[in-house]
This record gives C-alpha cells, sequence and structure tokens, in this order.
C-alpha cells in the first residue's frame, strides 16, 4: 500500500492517523506541494490522481483521492481498530464531525484558495492570515458545539475509541495552532486533543515525523 | 422524518434527491437562508443544528447534519434502491467523487464565504462573482477528469446506476448555471446530468418544485 503524501498536509495527516491506529504498514511517497510550482500539478502526480489533490492511496492496483474516502476503504477493508461505531446514528455522527472540518473548514484554509486570494484579488499577507484565522476558529467553534452538548462525547468525540473524527480534529488543531488561534475558547476541542496525543498512532503521524519534514 | 431545508441549498438538494432515489416520504421544513438575517443563525434552528448549516435530518429523536452523512445514514438505514456500490473500491470512488464537489468545489461558494469576501474584505460584485466561476470550474474540471479517464464511469457517474455521487454533482451543475459558468467543457458531466434528469427523483428535488420556492 503506498500513501501519496505531504508532512504538512492536513488531509494526509488524516490518513496516517487512520492507517496508525489500524497498524497497517504502508510506503510514503512524498509529493512537495511547493517546490517545483507544485509537485501536485505535474504530470508524473496527475496520471496518479487528476484531481491534482493530496493525499491518494495506491492499493491493489487502485487509486484513491480524498481523505475521508481512504478512511472508508481503510476501515470496510482492514475491520480491525474499527473507525465507525456500529449504529447507523453513531456513524452519522462521527461522519458528520469529521465533514464539520474537511468539508465546511479545512478547504477555505487550502494553499490553492489562499494563492487565489493573494494573486488574483491581491489581498496583503494580514487580511489572507486574517481569512486563515477566521475559518479556523469558526470551525472549532462548531466543532466545539457539536461536542460539549452531546452525551456521546467521551474521552474521544465518540465514546472512548478514536475514530475517523478524531482523525480530522488533530490535525486542524495542529493548522490552527500554526496560524496562532487562541485555543482556549474550545476547552472540549483541547481535552479530545491532548487525549489522542498520548496515543503512538497519532504521535507517529506528526508532520514533524515524517521522512520528509524540513 | 424531517428535513431542515432550503430550496436552494444545494446540499439540502442533495439529500433531496436521495430521499426521492429511495422513495422516502418526508416533511420539509424550510429555513431560509436570507430572511431575518438568515434562519439557520437564529436560536430556534441552532437549538436543532449547532453547526447552524443547512441541511439537517430528524429521524428517530436524532438530527444529523452534513448532507453527506444524511446520504450515508439514509443508505445503512434503507437499504432500497442503494447509493453505493458494494465493493470497497467502488465504495471509495462513489465517495472520492461526491467529496471532490462537497468538500473541495462546493465550500468556497458558500453563503458565510461570499459574505466575508464582499464584507470584510471588501471585494467588489465582479470579484466575486469571479471567485464564484473560478471554483466552480475548477470543480467541474476535476469532476470532468475523474470521470472522463476512468471505465468504471456509466450512464451515471459509477456504472449504470444513480449513487451518492449523482446526488452531489446535479446540484454543482445547478450552482454553476446559476453563475452563467461555460458548460461546454465538461461534455461528460453534462450527458451524466441529462441521465440524471430524465428521472423523476432527480426532477423533483429540483429547487424550482420545492414549496419554499421563489
Amino acid at each position: 500500500m503506498k500513501l501519496y503524501t505531504y508532512f504538512r498536509s492536513s488531509a494526509a495527516y488524516r490518513v496516517r492517523i487512520a492507517l496508525n491506529l489500524k497498524g497497517i504498514a504502508y510506503d510514503a511517497v512524498p509529493v512537495h506541494l511547493l517546490r517545483n510550482g507544485g509537485e501536485q500539478l505535474a504530470d508524473a502526480y496527475r496520471a496518479v490522481n487528476p484531481a491534482k489533490l493530496l493525499p491518494a492511496l495506491e492499493d491493489d492496483g487502485n487509486v484513491i483521492g480524498q481523505s475521508l474516502a481512504i478512511i472508508e476503504y481503510l476501515d470496510e477493508t482492514h475491520t480491525q481498530a474499527p473507525l465507525l461505531p456500529q449504529d447507523p446514528a453513531g456513524r452519522a455522527r462521527v461522519r458528520a464531525l469529521a465533514l464539520s472540518i474537511a468539508a465546511d473548514a479545512h478547504p477555505l484554509g487550502n494553499l490553492r484558495v489562499l494563492k487565489y486570494l493573494t494573486g488574483q484579488i491581491g489581498v496583503a499577507e494580514e487580511v489572507k492570515l486574517g481569512w486563515q484565522q477566521h475559518w479556523l476558529r469558526s470551525g472549532l467553534q462548531t466543532l466545539e458545539d457539536l461536542l460539549a452538548n452531546d452525551a456521546r462525547t467521551g474521552r474521544y468525540c465518540h465514546g472512548d475509541t478514536p475514530s475517523l473524527a478524531d482523525c480530522c480534529l488533530v490535525p486542524q488543531v495542529f493548522n490552527a495552532q500554526r496560524f496562532n488561534v487562541d485555543m482556549s475558547a474550545y476547552p472540549t476541542v483541547m481535552r479530545i486533543h491532548a487525549a489522542c496525543s498520548e496515543l503512538p498512532a497519532f504521535q507517529q503521524a506528526h508532520p514533524s515525523q515524517q521522512p520528509d519534514a524540513e
């Protein structure tokens, strides 16, 4: 199994956590998002993933894009350490938490979006930073509200076992801390982040621990 | 079953298609995104869905947010007219296609994002329209590339049965047409859109057919 990854890509970070939680060995193929005008845009990677985005998983001759689709695939093909609960309502909750990060918050801080803001629209660096922080805070507040007001929240996002939602939460907190967002408004998020950070699966997936880390 | 919806919300539109494809009866509860400063932000709706976004599904005392999580839930609890294929690689492909729309393309044209652009950043109307069209085109091009170069594409996005991916494709084409994107560059997308548009499930989910249509 091959994972096309970049150490700081938060979508790739999600998949690395899932692979580690399940104890699946994989080969990391680094794709540098900034070097050579973005290696994800070059023909070599485009032939792997026409969407030109990271991560992509190659398994059994198939290439799968999109971090959440990859994690669901891993969960369906490797039954150990399930990343979704058994009951449909619980599964829906975990997926909704994951999507509140992966679909609502994270895409707005993506590299190509920031490039459009500074390039085509011509906004200043501090306006760009304000944009990044605004959407990070807004996403974290939603996550906090969803987690703090639901009895199904446990040591982790859903009960006492790490799930798909935790695979998304931790990289999003990493992003927020990187851009100096004050995290004190999100105590439930940070409590879960601390619990996850005690697990080797999360520690070893951290950007700083990757072969391509700078 | 209750669906909190807005006729023109493309995420709600996805769920309406899925409900219709499965033949599930539901009560539509309209939440007006523009009236009264946005009814989705008011306390009444916030109590239903703390994420303050549409759609939300209420079923059996549970509230589920996020269109893709809702559709997966419907698929798990109502086995007729399955919206995902049986094989894990096929399921991953359908989910990745859906996420390429729901997570990569659509969030950038969301109302709250456009408001930030014109409000906080102060961009002109034509710059806002340029932004909308840019991300619509970019998302449609990715979708076209993923569909046109894969033998698993059939009459619909994946084979000859409508899936979760088609539930996302049709509303995204609706958005693009609404903002005058030239669709001639996306022949596979438009061929599938035409095939879907022949089905009553898609026709009846169209914004113009909703009780709250304006």
